[in-house]
């Protein structure tokens, strides 16, 4: 039982008022107490050990030193190692993190934003899940201080921190291209998310732009509830056939955790059989049995500068920063050059 | 900018009392209120966004609906696929999780229980690092609700849940020396935590019941500072000599990981060259070229106890509650039946 010890309780037991305690323990008038109450005031409050209540303190100045947090699965790399960082820029300003996973569901999300704000966080950093534009105009008109990160919706003028995923992606298969590839697939997560569908964009215009002509059969949308086993079909599906894809770009790293297990399972060979590029750099594409080419996000980057966003508009009037940062390919084995191939 | 909109700003608009709103968002005194008063009041306040402020409640009910969180690290996905689960386990009784990583540093994780009981917290799950004993009994004599999980102090009579370390590493090297292998190398961190103890002490008590000699040489610790250069350092160690180990048996993840980059950057083949076998299954072990022998810890059952415990604690009188729990010995390739081999 945590019977917390109040200001009253050190009065009583030192034989001054409540007021007097108040005053010494917040450092007030100092000058007109004497110096040896004092002193019993603060022995008394260490032995009771007494903490500032910080809930008091919070009603009067309307700041709980708290942000809330939605990701989409803190279970996911992505997700927790963008946590992480989070956790520690706001320890640098004294603020703690409350956080949930949304499952990419909006009912969860709707459901959470509300309890952190009933918790009275001072603002929100916010991973939206797909149909979450009402909510976050909810938001927007109720001045809570926010920053969304990873996904925006490009409709709504609001703070975000986010890839510039079109031109990551168009650079992944531009790398595919050069290195002599051509038939190149594509499987990504079923979503009407925007950064998920830049990802998309980018791989069809570098296509479009080295004239090469898309197999519509070759983009694989896989729904998030059946991961695995719609990964495993797709890629199945991709490499059947006379003129099977010779490259394969996975926009997600639970697709391509998937994706990897299967190609391995396959005993195919990377990048002989099949070449390989994916989005985010996690621990586990370090075991696959060759190097994988990969997608780097500024993870700490994101994490800072919406953090810091955040502390601004929490602080003074509320003003849109829109960052787009830039990812980095990091080449590696999984797209050495094509081996010369007869031409189908 | 959020100024919370309070129960006077709707008892202006609305033009009758502040006490009157309070009823009437409350549900008191139903009958003593006029329906189109109680109507017009909810109105308002949806209009203008209200909500329930949480921490004037909460300065009421000595409540917040809030358990604190610290664990090692929210990166590493042992604790983050905990964090989700005592997420999960904590908003079904329509609590909150706020979160720190202690990195395993005393200080950290003092200044974080700190920060966290000023938050008011209604209690705490603890992953307590080395050498916070007197942080635990400080929380004890000031009767703060806690559980500590993954680790405990045996000196200390606290609530807990944890793995049985020691009967669980015992059955990994037992079945490593049913396996055919004799000269069996362990790599574990430098730490002084009970669990990592229980470990080594499992590991020792099976080579010793199989009257095995033990070569000192074969138990390598790294610091947790320079974990990856050490651990190939002690890989090295290991295979070096005349009577290199034959099987090598990893006390936890971020070191098995390490250790496997390391063993597959050599090009050895597990388990002909090498059999292994690793605490905790991570997504990682998926992608290694031979599916690897892990003990799989239960992860829910950990989180929804230490949860449940929690609860019940703050709820109650305090309880002491120690949960011991078994894990599980997964058996893959990575610890086939040793080759026949010279006998040395």
């Amino acid at each position: 039982m945590n019977r917390k010890v109040s200001l009253k309780d050190i009065a009583q037991r030192v034989g001054v008022s409540t007021t007097l305690v108040s005053y010494v323990l917040n450092n007030q008038k100092e000058n007109r107490i004497k110096k040896e109450v004092a002193q019993k005031i603060r022995e008394v409050a260490q032995e009771l050990n007494y903490r500032t209540n910080q809930i008091a303190k919070s009603l009067k100045t309307r700041k709980t030193a708290t942000l809330g947090l939605i990701v989409a699965d803190i279970a996911n790399p992505f997700s927790s190692s963008l946590a992480r960082i989070i956790e520690d820029e706001a320890s640098r300003h004294d603020y703690t993190v409350i956080f949930g996973s949304s499952d990419e569901n909006p009912q969860k999300s709707r459901k959470l934003i509300d309890t952190l704000l009933k918790r009275q966080v001072d603002g929100l950093i916010i991973a939206p899940p797909q149909e979450a534009e009402s909510q976050i105009a909810d938001l927007q008109r109720q001045h809570v201080p926010f920053v969304l990160i990873d996904r925006y919706f490009p409709d709504l003028k609001t703070s975000y921190v986010a890839l510039d995923n079109c031109a990551v992606a168009y650079s992944a298969v531009d790398h595919l291209i050069a290195q002599g590839y051509r038939r190149i697939g594509l499987i990504t997560l079923q979503s009407s998310l925007y950064h998920m569908n830049e990802r998309k964009r980018g791989y069809l215009a570098s296509l479009k732009d080295h004239s090469l002509t898309l197999d519509k059969s070759w983009l694989k949308e896989v729904p998030e509830e059946q991961v695995k086993a719609e990964t495993e079909k797709a890629i199945g599906d991709l490499l059947a056939g006379p003129q099977p894809v010779e490259a394969l770009f996975f926009t997600n790293n639970t697709v391509a955790l998937h994706g990897l297990k299967h190609i391995q399972s396959l005993r195919l060979h990377v990048p002989d059989d099949l070449a390989i590029v994916c989005f985010d750099e996690t621990d586990a594409l370090d075991l696959f049995s060759t190097p994988v080419t990969c997608i780097r996000q500024p993870l700490r980057e994101i994490g800072q500068q919406a953090t810091k966003i955040l502390l601004e508009n929490i602080d003074k009037t509320s003003k849109i920063t829109q960052v787009n940062l830039q990812a980095e390919l990091v080449i590696r084995q999984s797209t050495a050059q094509a081996v010369q191939r007869l031409v189908h």
